[in-house]
């Protein structure tokens, strides 16, 4: 108890997201989570507050990502161009991590909570994004628009990518969802 | 007891808006909100499931109404169109309802359960209207898409008509929302 233990977060996450996946997010306790991973109940509260929040607690280094790579675009790059170019990175990143994020969204879907949760998450990626875009200079409700369009179209990128035969790219599928967003909007 | 009242629903409605925005969504009970009606705790769980049903239930109702305008849409209409006039309707039945609308938006904002219950209300509105547009015909993820930004477009147009100064016009500003809307998938 209390001593180091070599990435006892890594090896926490992980055993959550296995039993999550074999017995179910509800069926699962904070003790069976402790004895998969060979560490202790205690260990894993200094980690994490509860069982939920080991599946939400890579969504602030994405969020992170994603207004560092907004706040970072080049001065002459539109909104909209700016959030795509931020979503690609980030699905750059998912992509690397695809089997795990994989297994992430089946939990996710299977939970009206979690799917609520996940809801709220984007919401706020959104909001984030939309002041991002305002200290750059952006003016409502522009920026606003932007962040909320770039979220969506993240978003059905991203189900399809989920949900898609093969094994697609989800950079090129979030590219190919911001031209299609292009298309639906000018009426096309 | 069980005697039929004149407008109960209505009644009930009424009161629990009163009384959210008096003394705030938490610190309300139905019993108040029965006492405050003149009707009995009993008829109010005839009518709403709780409390807070009472601030979502008109939900279905705009629902439905946004989804049939859709189906209802020329079928020449491109489906960004479709989904503009029918968010156009509901701007109008709001604007009819402005004081009430805002009274319950001011309880709403002041609580994150039911921040989170509205956005989780869009995206049930978001999913019904790409159902809607599929079954007229639209491709994924088109349909989607358009779904997704037609419901940013309203929501960022409804935050500027809850919070801008004097009193703007709903439907006019969901139109300059979706005309915005070209200017910043476009690039501009």
């Amino acid at each position: 108890m209390g001593r180091w233990e070599p990435n006892a977060r890594g090896r926490l996450a992980e055993a959550a997201l296995e039993l999550y996946v074999e017995r179910g997010y509800e069926q699962t306790t904070v003790a069976e989570i402790a004895k998969r991973s060979g560490l202790t109940e205690r260990t894993f509260f200094r980690h994490f507050a509860d069982k939920r929040e080991v599946l939400f607690s890579g969504s602030d280094a994405l969020r992170e990502h994603l207004v560092n790579a907004v706040a970072g675009a080049p001065e002459s790059a539109a909104p909209i161009e700016a959030v795509t170019a931020a979503f690609e990175e980030v699905g750059a990143l998912f992509q690397e991590d695809r089997e795990r994020v994989l297994r992430r969204q089946s939990v996710i879907a299977a939970n009206a909570e979690l799917r609520e949760r996940e809801l709220i998450k984007l919401a706020r990626w959104s909001a984030d994004l939309a002041d991002t875009l305002r200290r750059r200079g952006g003016a409502d409700p522009a920026a606003s628009l932007a962040a909320e369009v770039g979220v969506a179209a993240f978003k059905i990128a991203f189900e399809r990518w989920v949900g898609g035969p093969g094994e697609p790219d989800l950079s090129e599928l979030i590219r190919e969802s911001f031209g299609e967003l292009k298309t639906v909007v000018a009426g096309g």
